[in-house]
């Protein structure tokens, strides 16, 4: 293992329980073989950091003991452990926060986010990345160009989440494509979209979000207190819903042409009542996804290229002492997209 | 037009109206240049015949006057129009019974069965085959080889359902496959998934039907009375859904796999309560069918390969006059699978 | 069928044998009823009408009567048929210079270009585009938006190869994408590729055209003369043979990464070389293409978003009288891309 | 890691250099934590085995030390390693005799086969199965039904090259598919195909390896002495390439259809010359296949199936001091399809 000196302790964030947080000393870890030491630059704040926090689980994921949120990281190598190769000490990388077993048959056949082993960053009982240091698989450290900022590199997370709904989709360019709901996750989907070469419509109720999908490229924005997407755009190609909400569901299987492909991305009711006479008779193709696979690279090349512009997304800059303030920072602004906490500095 | 003497009269069998089943003579049909004119030989009655003789609808297509039904049917070709090549009279054929407009963007993209213009028999206001004699463009009239019956013939519509539902799935060697429904389109479905070489499951409610997808082949059998698929037989990567029964398509999703590809064949409720929060968790992958394209070719291939019998499915036979027979054959007997119309006999 | 007042006679040039242009008088046509009639605005110069002035052939196809060349069209429908709907006089359209017969297993499967009845523009015996009207099937024309010069309109040909040949490859963001040859098909395809998020490097031997390719946006140039691909910039995932020149297809497979995407698409030589052991290796999936199918409306869409820029192509401007020397401004003039004929100003 | 008492020492056959055949003594290996250890019951032959006996390498892969050939295996887990789940001592299986990195791109995609860290049994300097015991991992050793017998679960291995043709060609029920040579691998992609639902053509020089085609099912023989594929049964969708013979090679590109998918399996030249302009003019998909990844599931399941015989190809049985005669049986009898060794027998 390669390493300059390092600190044998950091600090590091815990959500206690909900609604409390707290922060600790906790030894700085050790590497595996296969692993890298990463000193965290960015760390983004996602709805379901907000979610655990606020309710202390999410489905049957429940934070029994003190956990380390957050899973939108960058940051630079500080060590590497004896087997790595191809990552060296000082790389500046964004972290995929999932190590997976590399055996299973979800594994061997390309969609590792299914293992059904896969450990996921700020995930109880595993800890996140709201911390001066992590560590994590090396090839799971996807080295970033010096051209991104460090909030861009903790932005390729939610970034790869739509690269891989796009990627579900199958977006072509000319493909008509429509987004609802335009929270981060939501504009970043449009992104992707408009960066394969579709044609964009992001709707949503909230006339700020659209005004900045509108800003980001997007080619129309559907304000649907206004009047369903069908009525006001006519029929999509592709639908990626985004926001969860049930309304907003029936009206994308309503908005959708013959053969359209669908991709459900926003988590909301376990079960939803959906038009299954619409998806036999217009042959509709529907999935959902559950994180993303092989994502990071394509997301990394996008944001480098500058098709995506993912700093315009941060609203909000929080120390690692702050992490509640970032926390609830959307429910004090509701023109908050995504607050970025900054373990170092 | 080249053509043998043939009658100007024909006899034919019409839906008066609700539960009511009338014959008439009428003019044999003038094949247009395209077209060829059919005499036609055998006849299955299909669950949509079924529900228009009890109902005098399906959804928004209402009988509005008298119609023919039928639409699974085979003949032989008397005349063909002046510009049709590759057809001549004594062909026995299959009829692949649409029309469609072949310059929609449904058309060129090779999913003909969604062009919104289509003219499908049996379906109001278009007549369908319950009659001596049919026309159809030359391209729908499928030759069979001498080897398939006039029986058979007619089943390759519903085989290719079932050719169609496994294309969407993309069967392969090797997929657990679960077919949920022994009606005559689930046990065809089935016989196709392990033509592609998948190892098929049925499940029904009803111990005869399940019997009989014993007998094709089917490598299992679940008596869903006795407990839900996946507790009887573990997960399924495919799940061709046959019955259009609520409580079947929840237990079809429960037993799905992750990545799994789930079809829609059956027809029910317009609107179902689906489980979104796995189609999200296991990736799953959803559509529905409708009729079908490009299919008639390969299920002539694989029933007269021997792949699949289709003789065996005939549970009852009739004449032209004793169609309302045929279409509440099965209300009479709890066995019955396809009754078969023959209007020439 | 509605029009205005029409002339009842146009001009139009012809190939009367290699390296002789003549005009002649025409009787306008008459649009049949699914047919619209265009007054031509601007057609681009093909390498394909070249080969023709300059050899009277290209493969079996050979002029043996006089030929109207040109397939590169836009212009303005004067006259629409009587079973046309969706079409009206006065609307700018691109033209998709093919006619095919709609009932073939090509037709019916999306792929027309594929039809053995296909009937392309300037191929002999079927008459093109250099002339005042032309008509075709309405479905063919493709309406444009204003914001598109009629240069542009025109060039939607071309970059509709590059639409097809880009999405033969399944060009995804992040792929790193070779484009081999910088004429006008490869600097079009590049700029698909890069419209769909890809990495784009363009090699060829002439700098000027890299240098034009650089402009455009690509990545990377790479100049043959100075090393290959492979030892420039590595592997590649897609490679868009656009040069048919046989050490630029050899440079291609070379700079393969494992289960590349090759599309050969510039045309040379009927038979070469392959390394199959490479194409075994690495799982290189190679495959070539005809001209395009169903490409029209994303490739209006890629140049009405702003993302290619097609004027930026036209080099040149002409006459309907001036078609001899638009044929050759590449001999003349090496930095040629697209000459521009303007039948009617 | 639990096992039965098991012996110091096994037998071994070595390849010492071409044409030469010995054997040794050697330590019973002891499985890592992620291995097993397994008793092989039977090794088929492969002509890789007979052209590393006759020439010591194959392209870039030179026998420099004494080689265990040998890997086409089954056998019985004898002892397990300490973090091995989901294996038990006892289990008969058939052995994937290839190890990969597990976090390479190729790997991480589902395409451990081109793993360039791929270890793969029998290739220097790998050893094989020609040995009474062999280590590999756990989930490399995939339990086969005691309805299949060690043969069989030993031709598994040559049944996956099949499976993955078939696979990489997407062969469907009504698809033609031609399969050019008819050694073991040609016998048994045809086999798949057939068991994919295909209708199946085998062409060779050899009658009778031509008449073992046909009585394993193949629809039509194709004896190529008497003239080519295309002119004895016209067009193809898919041709399975298992020659590596130059004239078969090109005979395969004439007989394909439109939108033909071409899989070049049999080795033979690293370069040859191909009908590019074919390619194009027909947009035929040409692949190669190296090895396969996760076939051996879906291999097991069609041979026990039944709908594959893998006993019948069985022609010959060697203990492991009868290795030399194994490699040389075809020379002496050129019925020889698939000689098998037993090296516990």
């Amino acid at each position: 293992m390669t390493q300059v000196q390092l600190p044998a302790e950091q600090r590091r964030s815990l959500l206690i329980k909900p609604e409390e947080i707290g922060t600790e000393n906790a030894p700085v870890p050790q590497p595996g073989p296969e692993q890298v030491l990463v000193e965290v630059a960015a760390v983004g704040i996602c709805g379901s950091d907000v979610h655990y926090y606020e309710h202390g689980r999410i489905g049957d994921f429940i934070v029994e003991q003190p956990l380390v949120l957050g899973h939108e990281a960058s940051g630079v190598i500080r060590a590497v452990g004896s087997a790595v190769t191809g990552r060296a000490v000082g790389q500046r990388v964004a972290l995929e926060p999932q190590e997976t077993c590399g055996h299973c048959i979800q594994c061997l056949s390309g969609r590792y986010n299914l293992c059904p082993d896969v450990q996921f960053y700020a995930t109880p009982p595993v800890d996140g990345a709201f911390a001066q240091y992590v560590v994590l698989n090396a090839g799971r450290a996807h080295p970033i160009p010096d051209s991104l900022s460090d909030e861009a590199g903790a932005l390729i997370e939610p970034l790869s989440v739509g690269v891989w709904a796009n990627r579900k989709a199958a977006v072509e360019p000319g493909d008509r494509v429509l987004v609802t709901g335009a929270g981060p996750v939501g504009l970043l989907a449009a992104d992707v979209a408009r960066a394969r070469g579709g044609w964009v419509a992001v709707s949503d109720t909230n006339s700020y979000r659209l005004q900045v999908a509108h800003e980001r490229g997007a080619q129309a924005v559907i304000d649907v207190t206004q009047g369903s997407p069908r009525d006001q755009q006519g029929e999509f190609d592709v639908i990626l819903e985004c926001s969860g909400a049930a309304p907003a569901v029936l009206g994308a299987f309503d908005a959708a042409a013959p053969a359209a492909r669908i991709v459900l991305i926003g988590m909301g009711a376990a079960r939803l009542e959906l038009p299954v006479g619409l998806i036999q008779a217009r042959e509709l193709r529907v999935t959902g996804v559950f994180r993303y696979a092989n994502c990071y690279p394509a997301a990394i090349s996008l944001a480098a290229s500058g098709a995506i512009d993912l700093d315009a997304l941060v609203t909000g800059r929080f120390g690692l002492d702050e992490v509640e303030d970032a926390l609830t920072a959307a429910k004090r602004d509701p023109k908050t997209l995504k607050p970025v906490v900054y373990p170092n500095r």
